[in-house]
């Protein structure tokens, strides 16, 4: 499970940091958070391949966080994509694409899926879940939070003790299905350990810190969370529904999470020391985020 | 004089090569040719500013070439623009700016003055003047060119023999106004020379090389040509509209152009030598273009 951070920016890009965008590789596939301008780029200079996504989750419709969209919509199509992509934002999500899809002239080979959300549970597959929550900006903006789900520890001796031989069986027995050994029926919990900790990861868009947010993102092991301003903007921030590092670091604190990333970095930043520093007095596990930086989340030992 | 190089891919993007765009610094302003995605950015490497854009031409409605405006116009109301915008365009140009208004939350502080182009002059100020035509893609693309207007040379001996002393009557005399000196009348025409030959600029947009292109590009100093193939996807150059660098250097070639640039280069050449030599084997004065080239075109001696 990797992070890659593909923009870090606000509003304006510099030299060194594009519009919003997350991508996470896992569970076999690249899904991506949000989709600034110039997103199909910066895939290519990671070296991820937009034709691997499947699914984009939107947290707020300011261009920073969207404008991206068509032009990976239009390269997909350009390169025959057939697959059909989903597309998951707050409320209006499905107007904006209809708008997207008149900007120029392309054939779209591929159908897009799209979904309105709401508080809660967006998407639930076999092996993870991923909900929304609102958050407070200055238009609706939703945070999501990923989580791993893990099959129990699959316990051999136990298994040898019943009889079973390492082969078929014991990949049946772990994904929760019962097998016959002679005239025996073998339950999986019979040979299956404690449920597992799955990881966890918060993307929070762009909110003010909020409450709201410490319950979203308790005990996550990654909390990337925005901070486009430091101490000195405190004001700017909560006159536009932004954070400053020292704020965001609170949250992470309150929520227990195991680690800090700060993104969406204010333009006038040019050295990100100060705002690093005021996170670090807080809470001792931050970093901000820079372009094309990848973060491996490691799995848990329990 | 300057031009730019903003993006020289074609389609997609890759590391080095941006999509289309090019910024022409010329007559106190920024004009824009072309705005593919994650042009504001490049604009911010080149170190131009996006609030001395007031004019933006458009060839045509392919992706690659316009969907960094949406992201442009939202910077500039971000950062407060007032000025008027002018974009120029095929016909259809105001119904894609409409949909561009569209995408997500932000408030234009600025108005957008659209304009629905055909063959002819475009644009007539004083010192220039833009002209379009319509040349040969898979959809309606305009090429167009700009044409420098000159003052004719002030002869300082001419106006010393008619007894005018240099100061503001010069200055009238040289804008084409008479001047009294005593009971005198003097005529601009009695102290002006020959008029001079303005630069003249060409830039395609994309298109299948063709005879049009020779009459429009006729004497150029410089000519922007796309070379989106080389020879070994000829065939490949007649099925999507496109040229290969021999054929624009064949165009060079027969309107006695100064200078010619390729590029719209396909992101399937990583090395663009072949390129350049199938070029420059037709037509001496020719090049591939590179992100964030800058090419100053002198001005004529005559």
């Amino acid at each position: 499970m990797e992070i890659v951070f593909l923009g870090t920016s606000s509003a304006i890009p510099t030299n060194n940091r594009n519009h919003s965008a997350l991508a996470l590789k896992a569970f076999g596939e690249i899904i991506l958070f949000d989709c600034g301008e110039g997103t199909q780029r910066q895939m290519t200079r990671a070296r991820l391949s937009p034709m691997k996504i499947d699914r984009i989750f939107v947290t707020h419709f300011h261009g920073d966080h969207i404008l991206g969209i068509p032009g990976l919509i239009q390269s997909m199509a350009f390169r025959g994509r057939r697959d059909t992509l989903e597309i998951y934002g707050p409320p209006g999500i499905q107007e904006l694409l209809n708008s997207m899809k008149k900007l120029g002239y392309f054939a779209l080979s591929f159908n897009i899926a799209v979904h309105e959300i709401k508080d809660g549970t967006v998407l639930e597959e076999d092996d993870f879940k991923i909900s929304a929550q609102l958050m407070k900006h200055s238009v609706e903006n939703y945070a999501y939070c990923i989580e791993e789900k893990r099959d129990p520890k699959f316990i051999k001796e136990k298994a040898l003790k019943l009889g079973i031989k390492p082969g078929p069986a014991y990949g049946k027995l772990q994904s929760g299905l019962p097998v016959k050994i002679g005239n025996k029926i073998i339950k999986p919990e019979e040979v299956l350990g404690e449920k597992r900790r799955g990881r966890k990861l918060v993307y929070s868009g762009d909110t003010l810190a909020c409450e709201e947010m410490v319950g979203f993102s308790k005990d996550a092991d990654v909390l990337i969370h925005e901070s486009t301003f430091n101490n000195s903007h405190k004001e700017k921030a909560f006159e536009t529904g932004h954070s400053t590092a020292e704020m965001a670091a609170d949250i992470a604190k309150k929520a227990g999470v195991k680690s800090l990333v700060l993104t969406h970095i204010s333009t006038r930043y040019k050295d990100v020391k100060t705002l690093e520093m005021e996170a670090l007095n807080v809470f001792e596990d931050s970093v901000v985020a820079e372009d094309l930086m990848r973060l491996e989340v490691e799995q848990h030992d329990d």
